[in-house]
């Protein structure tokens, strides 16, 4: 069966109504203001925010479906001669308020050209994935995180987490600073039979599968560390992590810059950054202590699951 | 005369001295740490951040001068074909803690290539500029800040001031945001005497021109709002203008992108960024409020001389 473009986008509305219900449940004061924007060119989205909760200071899931004419030079970055496009997505990010929940973002997307003539296939595809950017590291909740995308990973293709894995730990890297974003997680794009070994509908079944394994990891994040008492210190660390995330989103993410350049509409591409980040010059982490454990593992390779 | 680069390293180094010097003077408390920094590939520099002072939250105050090899994609840039450079400058950035003070950046910078063979001449010129970010615009302050930089320039040609004010309108410009970053300033780059129409003294003594009128210009700044009172609500508004400073820098600034891409000192490059920025999603400003007033003038071609 070939993938119908309107069903991939219901399928990931309905997959941010439960993620959206999930997390005011989880969260227990905050709740989501939706906008609905329509870009010039073609389609719109529903982006969703929710601030200052009691367990979420800022988050935002939103749900776009964008079609029309590519720019020259996306054009040449994805190396594909037409000129329509149609693109859908689910996109989240979560800043909690404590310091020991971490920051986490999931994004599920397809993208579609339609054939150029009656001699070829229209170009269409998958990418995605879902990664964890704790403040401190706790190894047991980097365990448990990762041990849940292998699990939803392995019912669709053995080869999946490691492979994924090894692409979130490339993606999700601050280059300048030489350090990873976070833990990673899993990373995928350019998803198809050839390249995955499985048919488009098991593939659309694996991208809902994904957005639909963030609400029960996360939930679980929070419950198990939003009772724990911290301190100023932690605060202010946490604003410090933060910055470095406003470094890897402004300088390096591809999905930042692709809508930045295409015009898009910013304050929905901007959800992403932190209501508050810090930068110090040149801050030292003492010896032995946990900011220093949490940046001696921001580096890639490391095999979670065994940690 | 041509261009002696140990005497324009040694030039910027007096400045920098200079500036020190009155901006500790001027903040009453703060003082400057000095690092000294080599590059792996030739060069280094001394980076001199105050933090936490009376007045200024964050501020650097830098000298580099670096050697060596150029990076393909620079040589692309700059549309050279040689490989050796030479690049020595003053780079200061001052975050004030008073919301009612401007952000203010000044830049001096030379830049050198032997040249290639007997019958070339090397390549050089000079860059740099000085320019104003109030948190809150006050005309009586731009009117000043425009007309000392004017004056700086009329002492060297008369149509210095219009280009380069124009040429700062340009740069500093966050397109995804469709504002400017505040309220400019002059910006200059590749300064030969052909592009100029000034001899290689003049252009030096102009650079030096710059350099010196920053701590008078910002010391009057500082002197004429510091003693005004303000709430929290200022404090707020002027993190929220430190987050369109960072995206500035992260997304466009050719200085931080140049570092990042010949692998400079992070943290030197980096002191631009802000104490403490905030995103809040889509934030409107009140009607007819202070910060409606300072968005409206956020813009190109505002003539701040007669405003």
């Amino acid at each position: 069966m070939l993938i119908i473009k309107e069903q991939v986008a219901e399928a990931y509305k309905q997959i941010q109504d439960e993620i959206c219900l999930g997390l005011e449940a989880a969260d227990g004061s905050g709740k989501f203001i939706e906008e609905g924007w329509v870009r010039e060119g073609g389609g719109g989205g529903r982006t969703r925010i929710l601030q200052n909760g009691s367990v979420i200071e800022k988050g935002g899931v939103n749900f776009s479906e964008v079609k029309g004419k590519l720019p020259e030079a996306i054009k040449m970055a994805f190396g594909v001669n037409n000129d329509d496009f149609y693109a859908t997505g689910l996109s989240l990010v979560i800043h909690p308020k404590h310091p020991f929940v971490p920051i986490i973002h999931m994004n599920i997307r397809y993208f579609e050209m339609p054939a150029i003539d009656a001699h070829t296939e229209p170009v269409r595809w998958f990418g995605g994935g879902i990664d964890l950017t704790p403040h401190y590291i706790i190894p047991e909740d980097c365990r448990y995180f990762h041990n849940q995308l292998k699990t939803v990973c392995d019912a669709f293709k053995i080869d999946f987490y490691p492979k994924f894995k090894i692409w979130a730990d490339d993606y999700f890297y601050i280059k300048h600073r030489q350090e990873t974003r976070g833990i990673g997680g899993i990373f995928f794009d350019r998803l198809t039979p050839i390249s995955s070994g499985i048919s488009w509908d098991k593939i659309l079944e694996f991208s809902k599968a994904i957005g639909r394994s963030f609400l029960p990891i996360y939930t679980s994040l929070i419950h198990k560390n939003t009772h724990k008492a911290f301190t100023e210190k932690h605060k202010e660390w946490q604003h410090q992590r933060r910055s470095r995330y406003v470094e890897f989103n402004l300088v390096y993410d591809a999905g930042t810059k692709f809508g930045l350049e295409t015009n898009g509409r910013i304050e929905s591409i901007l959800m992403s950054l932190p209501p508050q980040a810090n930068w110090h010059y040149d801050f030292k982490a003492e010896p032995d202590s946990e900011e220093e454990k949490t940046l001696a593992l921001l580096k890639k390779g490391v095999n979670w699951i065994g940690i």
